[in-house]
């Protein structure tokens, strides 16, 4: 077993705690959730616990496939025991499929299927609203070497082509998703979570939404929705895990 | 002499008339000066002229040292000939110290010297209010092709060098600009304008602003600063073009 230390930061949706061994950290899921910015609190019940698992899962099948994750093992029912990373301050988000911020951004209508799949970088940063950067602003604020950028990319969609894959057989459709990377020991590591709080996955057959957005729009039946997508998660984990 | 033709569009600071010949346009600057969208709207006394003398001196400049522009002649105190193309929808921004939108994006402050030029694309659509835009995007929406992507960055790239160089004995210091590209015949030109509507300069020894954000921001001496880097730019060009 591995000893809980000091509480290392507290996000909106996961705690992170030291252990003894100064590479290896503990991430606690919350059940807390917030939408626009910090604007929008409220709690989703048991989403810390799917949260989690639902990490474990697919940082496990990504792993199996060639993808290295900080994930080592899951060590209780909301937390996951990972190695410890510097966080790379760029979220990098893939879509196929628009949605969200991007309908916005580009006039096209929510579920229109994009031509070519997108990839968009966010600063991190709570006081700057997660701005959108390119490549070239990441140069300049020197957030990450063009070669961790590079990496970052590549891994970003292989997790999608993989995802995509792994989802089909349980009938979600994954319209995008959110990575974070960090640096552990000089090495890139696909860190944080996967869970409805940071994809968005849409039923194939009613092209119900599954995840945050029935939070973030208040279209009830949050709960369900998350713990339907574990549901079909773990039945496809002894077929293709 | 070129006849004027029917009026192809009338923008904001230039009206497009055909002319006898289908590759050939009029270009017409006006005084009008809008910002923030069009929510602020003046004029600016003798910026049709100074825009429409500047634009000429610096595609003549960008021409002779290998940028292939859409210009080709002036004919009026206030109007040029250039080449018909289809705009490619994509503004081109390079900037190598931090003002105007960049400031507020990244939290840094105006008159920061950018550690790494930056570039950036902005989708031309006054409806959804030219927002920010990235390689995919730009594919996803098939505004331009991946090469022509690549030309217009290495062409950006290269225009940043030139004026850079070429304004600093004038003691005028580029801070950012806007580039404009559209297709002729297939090709890539350099079309729209280059003026202080476009591009940021600042005085190099008082950093005084000599561009268009004195009128954006109330500065007082609107026309004299259009005046001034006209001036100056007239006293290179026998040195220089
Ligand atoms: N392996 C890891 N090592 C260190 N930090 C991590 C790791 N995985 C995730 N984190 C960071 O821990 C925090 C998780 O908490 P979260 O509630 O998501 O925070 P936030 O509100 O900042 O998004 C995030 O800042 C995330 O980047
Ligand atoms: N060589 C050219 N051929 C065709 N259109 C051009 C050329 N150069 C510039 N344009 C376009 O003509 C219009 C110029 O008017 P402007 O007042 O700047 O318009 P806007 O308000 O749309 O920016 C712009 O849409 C610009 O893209
Ligand atoms: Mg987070
Ligand atoms: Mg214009």
């Amino acid at each position: 077993m591995t000893a809980k230390g000091e509480l290392l930061y507290e996000g909106k949706a996961k705690k992170v705690f030291r252990t003894d061994d100064p590479d290896r950290y503990l991430v606690e899921f919350k059940d807390d959730a917030t939408a626009f910015d910090g604007l929008k609190k409220g709690t989703i019940r048991r989403k810390g616990e799917i949260n989690a698992r639902l990490s474990a899962l697919f940082f496990q099948m990504l792993s199996r496939r060639g993808i290295p994750t900080h994930f080592i093992e899951q060590t209780g029912p909301r937390q996951l025991l990972v190695r410890a990373v510097e966080i790379i301050p760029v979220e990098v988000v893939a879509r196929n499929i628009v949605a969200g911020s991007l309908a916005k951004r580009l006039g096209l209508e929510e579920g229109t299927v994009l031509k070519r799949p997108v990839l968009e970088f966010y600063y991190k940063s709570d006081e700057l609203h997660d701005p959108m950067i390119n490549n070239y602003h990441i140069a300049a604020l020197e957030l990450a070497t063009e070669a961790q950028i590079k990496e970052m990319e590549t891994y970003a969609w292989k997790v999608n082509e993989l995802l995509v894959e792994f989802l089909r057989p349980a009938d979600l459709v994954l319209v995008d998703f959110k990575l974070e990377f960090g640096l552990h020991h000089g090495s890139i590591l696909l860190a944080d979570e996967i869970s409805p709080d940071t994809c968005r996955f849409w039923d194939g057959t009613s092209g119900e939404k599954l995840d945050k957005d029935r939070f973030r729009r208040d279209l009830g039946g949050v709960e369900d929705a998350y713990e339907e997508v574990l549901r079909r998660v773990e039945k496809l984990i002894g077929e293709n895990l």
